[in-house]
């Protein structure tokens, strides 16, 4: 009795589902620290002490019924002005609070941005490999995914093939960079090359084609890496940011959009994005939250954390023979399974109590996903078990 | 360029922004005391100051990983534990954690409840006067929503006009009591009644039929009326709760869902609605409030404050001579327009300094909503131009 759509979604969730049963079960069986569990983005730094900090004085200082209140759909002005001077600093851009639209995570903004978007059936770009997710919610409206297929050699777009899916129906490409899974950062080149062939695409089908920026890593860059800033690149660019990963705030739900002057239809594209954070149901981000992130907006959780993980790990599975590519960003690595079925390398993987995801949950087959927003302890525990792995698959 | 169906909520959208611009206006010229608007239902009362503490005890005591992190996309299991332990010993019933999802706001979990039910075309009862939201919420997911025409006699619902528009495709009826905007509690017979002839069509047809209960003033309710508890009366009742309004929490978007073990294919709405909340981009109701209302359960906001605005409001108009029922919960009255054009008389009412809402955004043309969750010398102050306006038009 339940939504057809919904019935085949609970069927592919519930695998997840069991991935993490199963890490629960090996835990009880073996001890949580005999289990490495590299099967979540869930950071394991603490936010920085100043978010802590920042509620406090909130809490002491604003009238509760402001503090805990309804505010505009799209967020406190005073919130969305600290967030664009905040970024204008960062990134010589030239925002107000009317470009900043205060949203339920990145989940949420780029649920509501697709929901002011698209028209049944218009089609959004996906590239490979690229989060599962993305999926779901482009069907929430209706839109259809069209993938973009993986290019191994350094996971930068495709952009050839990019632009030979690109169709009048074309509404947005979805781009994540820093990448999950990859880790990779899309270069500049990358970024000014698809810039010039998506306007090139809008001219030829008359069309408006929106580049939709997932950015929940953003701030997990390493070795210096520039991650550019898309609107600076392309007019027709919408951001979707998020807290989550740079405060370690998964949990509270907050995040923003930023939507440019320059997109297309852009009073009309403001509006509709506030009625559909309403009509969604969020109503607004978390009221909390996003008088403590502002601020926070220079405050970073444990980067060099990760980093060390990075490095440790990347350099261990190297020397054991794997192939990755070393992550620039995020904290995901992204291995070549030595077998072309990667579900079943997962599953050896299991033996050695090791959890890591199969590539073709982001739409790239014979690879696997490391997560290493854990421990240190554990990236360094777990390498005998990786060299088991080692041993025998690649002998 | 934005969607189809953004366009036309954008616009009707604009209509209600208007009046919040138009007093910011009137704020501006006369001064904000001179202003009484009665449009919003934004509570006034502050949080019980057991929410501040409990904040500040949650962060000073627990991990902050843990505190700001994700956990299952259903909530806290210890917070979900808490809730259904809190409700079972309020009305003797016998729900578990794992009947409680934690949902952003009453909104968030109609939204997720309505995903995971509704296939397109499915028809959703919704009793005159209404929240005029469920349009959008039922519409989200291509629902139709069919309104059945209001009792204007006690503002009970109508159930012989209900029972003929119940169809085989009737999947749901929302119902909301204490009534936004009537202050209305449907009373125990009417459930009763409700219950008997839904159970009667669900087997005419052979059909499940979910009565989802919208409850965000389940709280306040005035003189001791009793709010009858929905999963008692009938087997299909999802009920939708809000923090909101019980410790005016609305801008921080904290409520549940309880979906009863009775409930028909519940295993499968309970995997749906976990499944939902994850794919809509809420991901989880914000962590630390989760944590922060479940030590709260038995805290309240000043609802004998509401109660004496009520009070004074309630007779102030009577002796004026304007037709209105007595409010017995949430923070509205809901007053006859002396006009059959109760826009004019919004209008005519505004020249007074007076805000309030057309009775035509719940489906009730000919009446006006009075939200009087302001402070006590609005009530006091507004009641000359109450007096000018029935002087105006009931001579």
């Amino acid at each position: 009795m339940i939504a057809d759509k919904m019935v085949s979604l609970v069927k592919n969730s519930s695998a997840i589902r069991a991935m993490f049963e199963e890490g629960k079960i090996l835990a009880a069986k073996y001890g949580a620290e005999n289990v490495y569990d590299f099967s979540l983005g869930n950071p394991n730094v603490p936010a920085p002490v100043q978010v802590k900090e920042a509620i406090i004085e909130e809490l002491n200082k604003e009238d509760p019924v402001v503090l805990h209140g309804y505010m505009n759909n799209s967020g406190y002005e005073d919130v969305r002005d600290a967030i664009a001077q905040s970024i204008n600093k960062k990134f010589d851009t030239a925002f107000t609070e009317k470009n900043i639209i205060m949203t339920v995570g990145a989940a949420g903004g780029l649920n509501v941005i697709l929901k002011t978007l698209l028209n049944p059936g218009d089609e959004v770009i996906a590239i490979a490999p690229y989060f599962g997710e993305y999926n779901s919610y482009v069907s929430n409206y209706d839109g259809k995914i069209v993938v973009v297929s993986p290019n191994t050699v350094d996971f930068q777009p495709n952009l050839e093939e990019m632009e030979q899916k690109i169709t009048a129906k074309t509404k947005a490409v979805i781009i994540n960079s820093p990448n999950n899974p990859t880790g990779v950062v899309y270069s500049e080149a990358t970024i000014m090359k698809m810039a010039d062939m998506l306007r090139a695409k809008q001219k030829e089908f008359g069309t408006d084609i929106y580049l939709i920026s997932d950015e929940p890593y953003r701030e997990l860059a390493y070795d210096g890496v520039e991650v550019p800033y898309l609107t600076k690149y392309y007019e027709n660019a919408i951001i979707g940011y998020s807290f989550s990963k740079s405060l370690s705030l998964p949990g509270e739900r907050i995040g923003y959009l930023v939507i440019s002057n320059e997109v297309a239809d852009f009073e009309d594209v403001l509006a509709a994005a506030n009625v559909a954070t309403r009509i969604l149901g969020y109503v607004n981000a978390p009221s909390l939250m996003q008088k403590a992130v502002a601020k926070c907006l220079d405050a970073q959780a444990d980067v060099p954390y990760y980093d060390r993980n990075r490095e440790t790990l990347y350099s261990g599975l190297k020397e054991m023979g794997f192939e990755c590519i070393k992550p620039e960003g995020a904290f995901y690595l992204f291995m070549k399974s030595p077998i072309a079925d990667e579900k079943e390398f997962c599953q050896a993987a299991k033996k050695h109590n090791i959890l890591i995801v199969p590539g073709s949950s982001f739409a790239c087959p014979g690879y696997v996903r490391i997560a290493y927003c854990v421990s240190y302890e554990t990236i360094v525990n777990s390498m005998p078990g990786f060299k088991a792995l080692a041993e025998e698959f690649l002998g």
